[in-house]
């Protein structure tokens, strides 16, 4: 047994978590082979799912859960309507609250300002097309803006495996329901990292699609921070994610910020060679707080890629954290507040206090502020063109480390600055990402790893994520399953 | 003879411009061919160029004129060296003032500001590797803001075929000195027009790729709208200018608006199918400010693309003129600001009163204003695409009139912006843009139109654009030579 093989046995070790989950899983390639086989049918799943539901009791995982009762008619609608080649067909999702379903509420996390939305973006629209089952809108940091889980009235999520510990955010249902298996997969949002931190605080694959790849027709509002916000794609495995963002991906004439090339590009995962180079931050750019079990996993993650062929290339990170701070501190917090005028207006005392201190901030930006931080991010992107000639991709930690929830209360604003340092400048710089387990601290929670490649390299970097993940041999989020 | 033919004959009889001028054109196939069969020399042609500038007088054309003596040797070097295949050997041109050239002052058109260059971008660069011979920095509206060429302290240029007419900006000097025949070509640069209305006012073509095509590295700077402008070209054919675009465009490291697919861009012109569709302005939008000459002038242009084979298409207008407004009225003053606060830092009271008072609108706009205009600039783009599916070219108007220089001196900042109608907008929605002389009014003055068409389409664009010119019969600027 080589050191790599001991090393991965212990890492498929997954602390037991705090709701246990019995019962098949619910990765695509599995629930497809059950559906395939008889051993499953979209009514027993959409029965497993509300038991499992059920069984977590109060989670907060949910803003609005579509009733058992018109999930089984759904499900039994698929049934009597037969495959037709659905690729999704009986599949279970969810999705972030601040994404519009036609006929359902969406709140944002702010319940005063619930509607019920009239339309269904085309992403969200394909997916029915596709036969998936709609479980459920899920729990958000209020508008998207938090990388915690804690800024919204419907409650903290915690991560599946630690009651006391955050599930990341702002996308916190999507991730807490994918890795608890109440889904197969969830779409969410990500402007700053909300697509990626529940992944790794849960186990789980989080696909963070190139800006304008996918659609952000469904979102709230088109979107808080419109110039750079993406969907995300919340699953357990990567080729679960990578079959998701074929589904979704395509130009959409209806929304603005979509590109017309993303027709054109490529997403099936491409098989990785077997020598390449990929970038690490060099130095002191590589920050755990003094965590050093997230120390640890990173450093076995960078050992794993060079088992694997990869040649580890440390990177001048600079200008990755000059443009991280950019979007924390500078003037895209007025994007945010622009969309959000007429919530705003209308009901400034019911916004979450951490929210509204940050959302007034907005105010304290010029148009040469919004000038000078757009010249300064062409001018970084232009920097670090040369590294993206020269490495396959760049891994980051997802997070530096995970904080409790009694932490991230004392001192809400500093510590969500830290959860970012490896997200937040990641779509400022156009790049996409692919966040994955990396494996577990010594107290049994999980933390993660994200593979960063420019635009529209979604394809290339999912061989890599997509190897590494099976080579770590992590069974899927808190459900114990093995991978498939 | 048809009727098209008859017309084609009247236009071609160009007034008698200001200063007539005689002798050789400088247009590229004639001067390499007078090149090639020895009856020119690049001491001759320095001589010619010369001769025409004193016998021009004070015509405000140039900031800094290379002396003769200088000129004299780089051709006798040229001549020493010998052609070694270098596509631009001999070839005289000119260039806007805000352009760096490493030990030649830079002035912007604020003499107080001088400062010596220390560097040359890479577009010119390649001219000087190409073997083109520097004449001198033009003269040019203040930090190139304006569309008139009076902003300057250095005297306003006049058209060629007008005195008391104004020669458009900003790119004053450049137009007039290829118009006049004192350099084969000139590079100018474009934000709001500045490349495009010196050419309609003139009797020439203005090239003006789209943002990022050409590094704009060699800007004063690095460029006053860096988000959106661009070196243009201006030439005395839509052939000589596309070969010069394809020398200088290409991605630039150093530059961060450079754009790495700009090395991809294929700028061969294309042939024009025998059947095609081109946009026209619908309605209320063709606007000529009682200038019925004009009027008649784009009419004229019409009836000829269809007798080439195009057919017209209305084109909803409002979201150009949308965005016109935006950039003339928006948040990007603040931008140009930003770029000048050091110059406006130090030489405040020596700025030109009319430059002064548009960049003092700066402070007015704040991030959250900016963020509302890049959403509704890409709503706007959005709407169009379709658009652009449907015609090869949409035609404009380049200026929907001309201006006497004491209009302008009466009314600075309205005027200016009637003229930029059909400009303004070209550079925010990303388009590039082929300006080509349309004939003359009754009174002897230049007019012209221009084809517009989306990022990277300037070769199909050229195609059109010389076959119309072509068409014209137009003698070349003020020289009264025929087109090659």
């Amino acid at each position: 047994m080589t050191a790599f093989a001991t090393r991965a046995a212990a890492l498929a070790a997954a602390p037991t978590p705090v709701h246990p989950v019995s019962g098949p899983s619910l990765d695509l390639a599995s629930l497809r082979a059950a559906y395939a086989d008889g051993t499953l049918t979209p009514t027993a799943v959409v029965n497993l799912v509300y038991d499992r539901i059920e069984a977590r009791g109060d989670d907060h995982v949910w803003i609005h859960l579509v009733p058992r009762a018109e999930a089984l008619a759904a499900a039994a609608q698929l049934e009597a309507e037969g495959l037709q080649g659905r690729p999704l067909w009986g599949v279970p999702f969810s999705i972030k609250d601040c994404n519009d379903v036609v006929g359902l509420p969406t709140t944002n996390a702010l319940p005063e300002g619930a509607y019920v939305a009239a339309t269904t973006g085309q992403a969200v629209t394909r997916l029915f097309a596709a036969g998936a089952l709609l479980v459920g809108k899920t729990n958000m940091d209020q508008f998207g803006i938090g990388l915690v889980g804690m800024r919204t009235p419907y409650g903290a999520c915690s991560s599946v495996f630690g009651e006391e510990f955050i599930s990341g955010g702002s996308s916190s249902g999507s991730g807490v329901s994918v890795a608890a298996g109440l889904v197969s997969f969830s779409i969410g949002n990500d402007a700053a990292g909300s697509g990626r931190v529940p992944a790794a605080f849960n186990n789980i694959v989080g696909i963070k699609p190139t800006p304008g790849l996918v659609s952000n027709a469904c979102v709230s509002g088109g979107g808080c921070v419109k110039t750079i916000e993406t969907l995300s794609v919340f699953a357990l495995t990567v080729p679960d994610g990578m079959a998701l963002l074929q589904l979704i991906a395509g130009y959409d004439a209806s929304y603005p910020f979509s590109k017309p090339e993303a027709d054109a590009v490529a997403l099936d995962p491409e098989t990785p060679p077997t020598a390449f180079r990929f970038g690490v931050p060099a130095g002191d750019a590589l920050r755990f707080f003094g965590d050093a079990e997230a120390e640890r996993l990173f450093a076995e993650a960078v050992a794993r890629f060079e088992a694997m062929g990869g040649t580890a290339v440390p990177v001048d990170f600079a200008p990755f954290e000059e443009t991280q701070k950019i979007l924390y501190d500078g003037p895209w917090i007025a994007e945010r507040a622009l969309t959000l005028d007429p919530v705003l207006a209308r009901h400034r005392d019911a916004i979450h206090p951490v929210t509204r201190q940050i959302l007034e901030k907005s105010a304290d930006f010029s148009a040469a502020d919004t000038f000078r931080a757009i010249h300064r991010i062409a001018e970084l992107k232009c920097a670090v063109r040369p590294v993206w000639d020269d490495v396959a991709f760049i891994l980051v930690p997802t997070t530096p480390t995970i904080y409790r929830k009694a932490e991230i209360a004392a001192d809400p604003i500093a510590l969500n600055a830290k959860l970012g340092i490896y997200t937040n400048f990641v779509n400022l710089m156009g790049l996409c990402g692919i966040a994955v387990p990396a494996g577990f601290r010594a107290d049994g929670l999980p933390l993660g790893v994200t593979l960063l490649a420019p635009g529209f390299a979604e394809a290339r970097i999912a061989g890599h994520a997509a190897n590494f993940h099976r080579a770590t041999g992590l069974t899927l989020g808190a459900t114990g399953a093995p991978q498939p």
